[in-house]
């Protein structure tokens, strides 16, 4: 951060999908059967959202999102968050508006009116943990820029942006609106990639803006490292993507994490687990104990160590927010 | 059963309330300061609903319903049902609808258009698992008997109501035409007192029922026995109610569980358990148990005990929907 910004008075303001989960626990071949890309997030159109609904089996409705998770995190550690997203003006709408203020975070988004209704995502959770999301992007496509509250981005020490996000026009045209104003307020921006299928589309873009210097902190998983850096080998796509941002987070599911920072390098192991029941939110919960520790000060290893932690939190239970008190959590296992 | 009924295609056909539960974990300071009923159900209006809905945590959305939350425990145990209730055309009317048939229940009631919305109950879940109910009932106090199918009621061995339902006029007069068209195919009815405050209201109404011999099983808890006995010894209100009704079971949370039926008295222990994770739905899922083995012919203890595992299943989550396979359960339980 610019030595002269001013004094920051929120920590962190994400943008990202504005979307309530529909959680089902799912045998691997009804996965298979329905043509789903297990593992991985697969946007859907009406038709096969109605269809694979059809299919599911009895669900539960759990707010969700990315970056809307990771700020879920973040509040619950403590720091002061605001959220931007579109949601409809419809009930789920209202499910996911309750939700994240009930949360703590400032959302002041209004719902837009009409079709499409609020965006939702039917994750299908196989016996072990793995989740397969199919995700209707319905009224989160079309956050406008002129949903963007300046000021509020202005205000906040980190600017944390959905990789998800940058498919839609719409949000994307905001996104680059945000990164302009955050770092025209001497800010910070954070990236996560999302998904390998967004790389896939966008990644001239995120490599562009990678090195044209406006993103402060990019977290990646080890699959998405790979498809930004089209390097299949882990330790050269580190080797050629760190110098290129101050800070680098690369999350290796039950392999740890990495994080490379000013020419420094930290590793931190998995979090012993007994039984994985949920992935979903995994990554975003990672980040959200990453980017805590960070604002806090905390070295590199401690904020590794925090987004491990919170990540052991989130697939310890069902659903993408936390359910117990990460800031004391975190008290008691960083000591 | 009178042995002059054709073979039913149906074991269970159950009328109830078609509601989406909204549950979050609340401190019992939380529950006191916001005036509730703990641990007991209470309707609101839309602006009770509001205000409770603003000062609530984060929740999840689970489908439940009294006698909804019966027949989906029945179904995972193999018994073929349907269910009788109303919700709105909205989307939480959507993931009622789909929940319920996802668990292989036949609902074939049409959304009703327009105003209420579909019936929600905010719960609010205390740190020892104890929930506080309070329930806006919106499209579901609007059952017509028009929705009734009379051949579908005939065409089930028992027809189970909630008393909850009792409250609202449309479906009161539903439920009857209901009893009527069950008993005039020579099939048995089973009714819940589901709370207090319905036997304070409709007393008179359930003592009149059971003296014409329209009820074949009852079901209560020891509160609702002493209200409807008005008899504060449990031991007097067994003794005064057990002679006027063909089959009693009365449910006592931990302590157990006790059922009289033609002169036999059976009693069954609570299922021990490790943490009471959230109670809603125990008394619902009793029943799913105790009629399923009803229903396959076992005697009065097996019955019991069948209810006591099933109630078991449902405390030790979160949410009044089963998670297991109860079928498996059940099977491993009792041998």
């Amino acid at each position: 951060m610019a030595a002269s910004s001013p004094a920051a008075t929120l920590d962190v303001v994400g943008i990202g999908n504005a979307i309530v989960d529909v959680m089902s626990p799912a045998e691997n071949e009804t996965i298979e059967r329905l043509g789903m890309n297990r593992g991985g997030m697969t946007l859907i159109d009406t038709d096969r959202a109605h269809a694979l609904y059809d299919a599911m089996g009895p669900a539960k409705e759990i707010s969700g999102g990315s970056a809307a998770n990771t700020l879920a995190g973040l509040a619950s550690l403590g720091s002061r968050c605001a959220f931007i997203g579109q949601v409809a003006d419809d009930q789920l709408g209202e499910v996911f508006a309750h939700d994240i203020r009930a949360t703590g975070i400032r959302f002041d988004v209004p719902a837009r009116p009409g079709e499409p209704p609020t965006a939702r995502c039917l994750i299908f959770v196989s016996p072990d943990g793995q989740r397969t999301m199919n995700t209707y992007l319905g009224a989160s496509q079309f956050l406008p820029s002129a949903a963007l509250d300046e000021a509020l981005i202005a205000d906040a020490r980190i600017l944390y942006l959905e990789g998800y996000l940058w498919d839609p026009e719409e949000p994307r045209a905001a996104m680059k609106q945000a990164i302009a104003a955050s770092r025209g307020a001497g800010r910070e921006v954070a990236f996560t990639l999302s998904d390998a299928f967004v790389i896939a589309r966008h990644g001239d873009d995120f490599r562009a803006l990678i090195d044209a210097g406006q993103i402060d902190v990019l977290f990646a998983n080890e699959h998405e490292l790979a498809a930004l850096t089209r390097m299949d080998d882990f330790e050269a796509g580190l080797a050629s993507l760190a110098p290129r941002v101050p800070t680098l987070v690369v999350t290796r599911s039950e392999k740890g994490a990495v994080a490379i920072s000013g020419g420094e390098r930290a590793e931190v192991a998995a979090e012993p687990i007994e039984r994985v029941v949920d992935t979903t939110g995994a990554g975003d919960m990672f980040a959200a104990g990453f980017l805590h520790a960070r604002v806090a000060g905390r070295p590199l290893a401690e904020c590794l160590r925090a987004g491990s932690i919170c990540a052991w939190e989130i697939i310890s239970h069902y659903g993408a927010r936390p359910e117990s008190d990460l800031k004391a959590l975190l008290a008691s296992k960083l000591g």
